[in-house]
């Protein structure tokens, strides 16, 4: 069982190991802790720990598991289900690994990098960068996000069509069990077959099986070259098409297939300045388009415009701005990478982060804007995401004057028959984002019953006493 | 506790199950599933079974369970650890997935394929290139192993260096738990964060923690073109700087970097008939590369030449032949894939299977030659394997003329020197072929306590009785 109060005597042995100035009890230290930037979850703990050390975090595991105190991980603060907030019964002490951020070594010729738990994403990117190399994971909250987190969660992102999702550009860990014992499993081999795959057990577990506290990560050449466009289509089967054509023209060249509905580029344009419409016209669909290559023995240049005009003539693509300076390039990104917060200007929001196989989409499109209307007549879905792996993130904003609070109360119904209908489409309920504490409940409706008594099985042994972020994922 | 004995009752019911014409128990129907093709290892068993769907599986597992039966999932009987065999006590029954060998589904469009454990790795290359795509996975025993045992060992091969082993092209599984319930875990979804990543826990357990009966496989566009190339090298050190600009120069498109030993082509060619020798000089160490492309938006042609050429002017290779012929990159596969059984002509053959970093080959080739001269003065190196995935066959012939068997019992000690040295390396005791029974105590000496404990924790949270391939891995 785990303990319900903390003494004063008790929180103090805790921030002993991290130091006072780096055990932080009075809420203005806190708050930023507490809350998300959704403001959908608020937590309380009665001391935030900022270890700087694996060996700190290990010796708060020890004392957590004698005295079986539950402890929240957190990286950057930047997940979207609730994962790294504590409960509001102020007895899950927080655990932030922000100062653990060294970047350990970059091994440039042999492809691999060791950063600890707290590098945020972008400065490992710039890590690899000033090697020469690249770290390709990206998404939007790469500023913050930290390492530990985004391995902690299997972040996604805008790279993964061509680079895979976290746990695919990982080779090693080393991570803190719940006893306090250290494992040290930062591999940098490309191939290892001994015994069970623990490293792609503890990315995604969210915390709940171990505490990630460095990593080793993989690196890649700098693309040689690169080539964007924007193109407008008529319809999510279009897009599907046009994926086809692109999948088997360029090959690995297909960096990124990218994918908004017209609202979402509206949001974008009216609620986040300095964007810019790449058309004149206003067209229902978009898809931005990335081919990339990492030799220099081979050339993509004008691949992308001679396949575009192919799919111009076969009445695929009905605009198309396409670009190969960089600087144009980054004004595409920065569009697609504007949706989410858009959203915002247009009142509340409902969110789904799912994914069906890829040439379900269209279908799905289709049958969510039923659905959506069916349970809130104007409300307007504004769809977006990474075409290329299935995975949308379908965000329902609410009808234009009708009253927030009234709306996003309506979030369950809606999720509820989106996960219906994701469930008849062999579809994931979370493509991405995770289970945490938004999708806790969901996730028990959604597995197998087999299958969640494997991962809670699973759970126990790691965690007999349960005190690693319980409450999230299982 | 496990059974001791089985009564004939009790094997009358497992065979119930499969029907008596799939329930093996004369000693000549048995004898093909109790011996492994390099017979080290041998085992007696009341009954193999040879299920005929996963129901029946299901089945004998919770009959297994309800008696404490163990029970040794086998799929070709390729393995080379022994992680295939019962144990000699004749206590533990053979289940052999052979029969389970629909192709349930081909989605050439979507990339993916669902197969059975008991198609064959050759087959299921076949389906995915009937559908116009391939299934890249290609080891030596390809025409025997079959899926259930690729995946349960995690096998890698020569295409490992630009698609992955076995894990990397698996989406989803179907298996049978220790208590006979079916896990349905047959998803197609390039992204799913939906909890623990199950899939990749029992790819490559070996068996011990589930048995896989059907398996939802990655398919690739077919490449649109294909350069391949012998080139002669004076040093492991020339074949890492050649690598190196392979990569540099071929991005993506650099498919496989195998390299051997002069010893071990000379074994090819002498003991392995219709082999050619691709250059009229004898040459210190090769490497086979080879290119290809899977869009037609781009070309390798002539890459392989242009790159070889300035290889040349550099000094980095002494020779090279060269081909776009399909036929005779099949001539270079023959004779690559023909060193481990050639050792066979060469008497007594102490195999190894490890992997260290890239950049440290050479390193770990001139201090294991030292290693096996100190342990058995003579004895012939046979270093062949998959350069760019850091993972050699580290195979010792018998020194010429010595007794076979007072060779081979130099094994232990000559592996434990070797593995010795890998530790030093950071390397790996098992790159691709697994731990079965071969490797089992080594495991324990090579990895921490923490890691075996956190393995044997999982072990007991998900076969709570120890019937799943006892003895094995862990």
């Amino acid at each position: 069982m785990r303990a319900r109060t903390l003494s004063n005597d008790l929180i103090g042995r805790f921030a002993h190991i991290v130091g006072d100035a780096n055990a932080l009890t009075r809420a203005e230290d806190q708050a930023g802790y507490l809350t998300e930037w959704r403001d959908r979850y608020t937590g309380k703990t009665p001391v935030v720990l900022r270890p700087g050390s694996t060996e700190e975090v290990s010796r708060i595991l020890a004392l957590a598991d004698a005295h079986s105190v539950a402890i929240v991980p957190q990286g950057g603060n930047t997940g979207l289900v609730g994962g790294q907030i504590p409960s509001s019964e102020g007895d899950e002490i927080v655990l932030s690994l922000g100062r653990l951020k060294a970047v350990r070594d970059v091994d440039a010729a042999g492809g691999t990098m060791i950063v600890e738990a707290g590098v945020t994403l972008h400065a490992a990117q710039i890590a690899a960068n000033e090697a020469g190399r690249i770290f390709p994971l990206s998404l939007a909250s790469e500023g913050s996000a930290q390492i530990g987190g985004v391995l902690a969660t299997n972040a996604g992102g805008t790279a993964v069509l061509a680079y895979g999702n976290a746990r695919s550009l990982t080779l090693g860990l080393e991570a803190v069990l719940a006893d306090g014992r250290v494992w040290h499993g930062l591999r940098r081999l490309k191939k290892d077959n001994t015994g069970y795959d623990l490293r792609d057990l503890l990315i995604g577990s969210e915390g709940t099986l171990g505490i990630i506290t460095a990593a080793c990560l993989k690196l890649f050449p700098t693309p040689a070259e690169r080539e964007t466009a924007i193109v407008a289509l008529q319809s999510p089967k279009h897009a599907l098409r046009l994926f086809r054509m692109a999948e088997a023209e360029a090959g690995g060249s297909l960096t990124a297939f990218e994918f908004w509905a017209h609202r979402a580029q509206e949001f974008a344009l009216n609620y986040v300045p300095g964007l810019r419409d790449p058309f004149t016209d206003a067209y229902p669909w978009y898809a931005l388009i990335e081919l990339s290559h990492g030799g220099t023995g081979a050339r993509v240049s004008n691949t992308i415009e001679r396949m575009l005009t192919n799919a111009h003539s076969k009445g695929l693509i009905l605009d198309a701005a396409i670009t190969r300076s960089l600087r144009q390039a980054e004004d595409f990104w920065r569009l697609r990478d504007a949706f989410s917060e858009a959203q915002k200007g247009a009142g509340g929001s409902i969110k789904h982060d799912i994914s069906v196989p890829v040439a379900r989409i269209p279908e799905f499109l289709e049958r969510a804007a039923a659905v959506v209307e069916d349970i809130c007549p104007g409300a307007r879905p504004v769809p977006f995401g990474h075409f290329g792996d299935g995975n949308l993130h379908y965000n329902v904003s609410q009808p234009e004057g009708m009253d927030r609070a009234q709306y996003l109360a309506l979030w369950d119904a809606m999720s509820d028959a989106i996960f219906a209908l994701i469930a008849e489409l062999d579809g994931s309920i979370s493509a991405e984002h995770g289970i945490g504490q938004m999708k806790r409940d969901a996730l028990v409706r959604h597995k197998s019953a087999v299958e969640i008594d494997m991962m809670r099985s699973i759970k126990r042994a790691l965690d007999p006493k349960g005190i690693l972020n319980p409450g999230k994922l299982l």
